[in-house]
């Protein structure tokens, strides 16, 4: 008898029928006779609600309150959903994430795993029971619960998968499994059979639908995770660390990430340290810098641009702004309607002309690249996000994904 | 430095800037020079619609779950609670029932206090904390979350008092205190400064606002406990066991309580046993009887009629019929639109006069009386719902209450 734990994401889960729907898909796994871990996420829109309440009382809620706070939504669907296995007849048990034995670090609101206990969940498997999770949360050594940062409901249940040695992680979401591009902007976009871990890591770090840490998790300690629908019945995508990859010699697929704002700072004196003295103080506040250009000019005076998260924009430069002035820069200009478009395979390793054809793809497009940025499997052009859905099926149809 | 622990009710907290005006309550006892431990309950209607919720799944969720489900509402509120604190530069931290040591047995949905370890609060008010405590809920020792009870905010504050030492407990509330009879009934009703713990007992149990078992648990050790309004600036009602009391020798004040189903059955044999095989049934599905009475008649046949509540009034029926069948009984009926009114009064010990007094009120009001119950300091007639208003009013004129 195998283990295998299944996440159902807040969408599935979002209201009375769904989770019913939710139970009776977790009912039928167990009723092919493996034992069933099924992390759950809270209801819709529910963490948006909570945060929203906090901000209505606090313009800085402190971490460790809104924790407890948040950590609620996770409990109400998780409770939800063992009483709807059990309606159908199905002994079913809920834990929240302390009593699934998901023990944390102190880092409130992004508090990392720090070790699990699977003691508990084996007891209630052994005795027959389907046992349902509270996902995205836990608890510390003080017993204070944490959470583990937005979208970590996956983290949770790869985690588990690990822990428990389960045969494989199950995530069911409101998509039918990764596709070579995002199906609302490219009709022609297929469904991938299977992924590597590498592959899925860079194409959920630049737009599709998984958290990114539980990728590196389940990479880390190869934990076969299987990315499916939980409307319909369709086989979805495993990703997997193998090496039968059918995307082992082309483009695996193209991502786009529209959460992208640009900061310049101009005219900056080009000399040793100033990078430092820009980007720490920027890791001080907890803003995270994605791509960084830097273009040399005459004068020995730099523009340097940097991308952040939208929602950091604000907060980014009025950290800067001061450095830029102290560091005898001439000012600092924003943009935020920008994107990017990443193409990501394994298949680039090591063989040129990829990079090349896609700048060849958007300039026939007629769009304009503002950025560029790369790692080993992705090439990443940051562009204007007006361009995006023309740039995504322009690079689409240019890497051979519309056919199968 | 005495400790103060403080209770605010769902109504107290129902929405940001309520609680927010609870936020500044706290801190002025905090200001006075007290520690302050502060139970609060769910905000506003959140219970009914958590237990909403779990009946669309199922028609009877278990009630583990259901205690996972409905002890959230107790940690969104004080997490609220004490971020409000927070964000008016008071150190302050929240903590779920099982975070403040209260330990339960397992018996979920009306679980029993079986412990209670202080450690943690007395370490977080050692460091300067405001300590804001979930109501309603505790853990078992096998650390699954258990409910108290409706209501059972109440009785998470009592025993915190006492567990802590507390020099007493505030109940905070959308009344301003204990009153001669309900307000909204009787125009001239007046608030008492003071009354005991045996007449509040039977007020509590007979319609006015606290959760019996509080007061039950208040009284065992003595703690006393202050009754005021949440939302004004005025002295309340304190619950005491002292001697000096105002009302030893007359009549505390009325009481009301609507809740109330009548099942009568008919031509019962009258042997030994019988009662018995009546209320046994009743008893094993949790049915609480109040009121019972049985009228003698010939032929050794006399017909029972007792109380339930009207939630549980279905209930009681489909497992009484059956037994009255199989004993022979001629059949049951069942009444609805029944309430209870009640003079309550340690001056009414020992002391005769009050029943019939009680009784002339009520005939010279034209109100007919269905059944009597009394205790040693209460005198309860069940009449027609429709009869309250006017019963409480003659009986609120009668016993001299509307003059100080």
């Amino acid at each position: 008898m195998a283990i295998i734990v299944q996440k159902y994401g807040g969408s599935s889960v979002a209201d009375a029928d769904r989770i019913k729907n939710v139970a009776g898909r977790i009912g039928r796994t167990q009723e092919r006779g493996d034992q069933v871990v099924a992390v759950v996420s809270a209801m819709g829109d529910t963490t948006d609600h909570l945060i929203e309440l906090a901000h209505k009382i606090s313009a800085a809620p402190a971490p460790r309150e809104m924790d407890l706070l948040l950590s609620t939504g996770e409990l109400v669907s998780c409770a939800l959903v063992a009483m709807a296995l059990q309606q159908g007849g199905r002994p079913a048990v809920s834990l929240s994430g302390g009593q699934a034995g998901i023990r944390t670090d102190a880092a409130h609101t992004r508090a990392r795993i720090s070790g699990l206990d699977p003691g508990r969940i084996h007891r209630e498997l052994d005795q027959g029971n389907i046992v349902i999770v509270a996902g995205f949360q836990g608890v510390t050594d003080g017993a204070d619960v944490t959470t583990l940062g937005r979208g970590a409901s996956d983290l949770t249940a790869v985690a588990l998968a690990i822990g428990l040695k389960a045969q494989r992680c199950e995530i069911y979401t409101d998509v039918e499994g990764i596709y070579t591009a995002d199906p609302r902007l490219v009709p022609q976009a297929r469904k991938l059979k299977e992924i590597g871990f590498e592959e899925m890591l860079e194409l959920a770090n630049y737009g599709a639908k998984m958290q990114p840490r539980s990728i590196e998790l389940a990479a880390a300690y190869n934990m076969p995770v299987l990315v499916c629908s939980s409307f319909v019945e369709a086989p979805g995508t495993l990703i997997h660390g193998g090496t039968a990859m059918e995307n082992r010699n082309k483009v695996a697929g193209v991502a786009a990430d529209r959460n992208v704002a640009k900061i310049t700072v101009l005219g900056v004196p080009d000399r040793p340290g100033i990078a430092a003295s820009l980007f720490e103080p920027l890791a001080k506040v907890g803003v995270s810098v994605d791509t960084i250009v830097q273009n040399s000019s005459v004068e020995r005076l730099t523009d340097l641009t940097f991308t952040v998260t939208r929602t950091d924009a604000k907060r980014a430069l009025e950290v800067v702004e001061p450095v830029a002035k102290s560091i005898g820069a001439k000012g600092c200009v924003s943009a935020q309607d920008l994107a990017k478009v990443s193409v990501v395979g394994t298949g680039m390793q090591n063989a040129p002309g990829y990079a090349a054809a896609m700048f060849r793809a958007l300039y026939e497009a007629g769009i304009n690249i503002e950025m560029i940025t790369t790692s080993e499997i992705r090439i990443t052009c940051i562009v204007n996000e007006a361009k995006v859905p023309e740039a995504v099926r322009a690079l689409h149809t240019a890497f051979q994904l519309d056919k199968e």
